[in-house]
């Protein structure tokens, strides 16, 4: 069997108010992609890693990450497009024209915390399934809310769920997806939603609240204390079970 | 003006898998409860609150949390009911039968991280709007799934929004919302889902994602780093903007 990750790292940070795109950042000492392709890289059921990299950032991500970080899973670094579907689709494109995966399996490069277990439990759900997403339930009241702030509705929280990554396919599948999105012009937030789209059943794998999305200031220092959790947990002979 | 607080904090802490309820485990070597009330016995806005627990366990919040830590504005501790609801409901008329406070503000006992910025924004729209509560706009995207773990649909994730404490209400929009809760058997997860239930418009006021409800041993390793955190912002002179 061979897996492909695709790992879209192609944002610029709009919202983290930084010159530095989000990915690039540091988290301990190293950039938040760095510890995200470590995680991947030190798999043995991956088995080649694709980036995917602004246009202009395409050489530093190249020279100060996968480079000197040794990456040697990191086969194909391509450029990102306008939004992170269209990102996402020139990898694919990348990999179609190798066409001998059996499973793609996307990941946030600015989700640093994912575990091997979670990637493995969403990988063994995809082979059985053909689609699975790792996600939470949502802990909290869920509430659509208008433009004025107003609250329009009040939601079933028991049946809701926050998507994280990594999401992952049966490599036919995400393609008629993406081909068929495109063919309709069909935007998702994810790449889960363009496999609904085509009626293919995606399951949800429950994960945990540590596997955040580093996207604002907020999160990069919320990050910054799971990363000392998880540091200190490694460091010391106490019970490990309820550790990051 | 008089403002009430209702604290339920009557959970048996079913999801922490202990046999003491989560609003009773140390976060930092005190009871998390006891930091939820911290943030309410400082604010100058704030003239009493309400803290309702189990009924067994109203001994031991009087003589372990309410009396050593000399929470002075709690004048009254009121036993839970059956559901979250009950217990709010509980509160509401130990208060009903002074009929002089002007605003309730409803804060979970298992949020610790609440700022005193973010009650008095809410208080500040609870008196402008009539009903307002602190929330966050979902970052991930959010999914409808069933009970065999499948994904029925993707929810635009724009409108999308989590509830969290604290809620605040005009004194009679409040009462009223929950004696008609009662007359036609209606449970929510939250108090404003009961407002809205009465055509009242509650506005969500942005929060920020420290404010996590403590109810899982994961989310109270995630309340240690982000009290760790905070103390350490506490004790340095660094620049504190992005500090929890």
């Amino acid at each position: 069997m061979r897996v492909a990750v695709i790992i879209p790292a192609a944002g610029t940070g709009r919202r983290m108010h930084q010159a530095t795109p989000k990915q690039y950042l540091c988290l301990g000492g190293r950039p938040i992609l760095a510890h995200t392709l470590e995680v991947f890289e030190n798999l043995p059921e991956i088995n080649e890693i694709t980036v995917v990299a602004q246009t202009k950032a395409l050489e530093f991500c190249q020279n100060q990450i996968i480079t000197p970080f040794g990456f040697k899973k990191v086969l194909r670094l391509v450029p990102g497009g306008k939004e992170r579907q269209d990102s996402v689709y020139n990898a694919i494109k990348a990999l179609q024209r190798q066409d001998d995966y059996d499973l793609i399996v996307v990941h946030d490069g600015v989700r640093p915390f994912v575990t091997p277990e979670e990637v493995r439990r969403v990988i063994g759900a995809a082979l059985e399934h053909g689609a699975a997403i790792l996600a939470t339930p949502a802990n909290d009241t869920v509430k659509k809310v208008n433009h004025t702030g107003r609250i329009q509705k009040t939601l079933n929280r028991q049946d809701i769920w926050l998507a994280q990554t990594p999401q992952a396919f049966q490599a036919p599948i995400i393609w008629r997806a993406f081909v068929e999105a495109y063919g309709r012009d069909f935007y998702g937030t994810d790449e889960a939603s363009l496999v609904e789209a085509i009626g293919i059943p995606v399951f949800a794998i429950p994960g945990s609240v540590y596997n955040i999305k580093v996207t604002t200031p907020e999160d990069l220092v919320l990050a910054e204390a799971i990363l000392a959790l998880r540091q200190q947990s490694r460091t010391t002979t106490r019970d490990r079970k309820d550790q990051p």
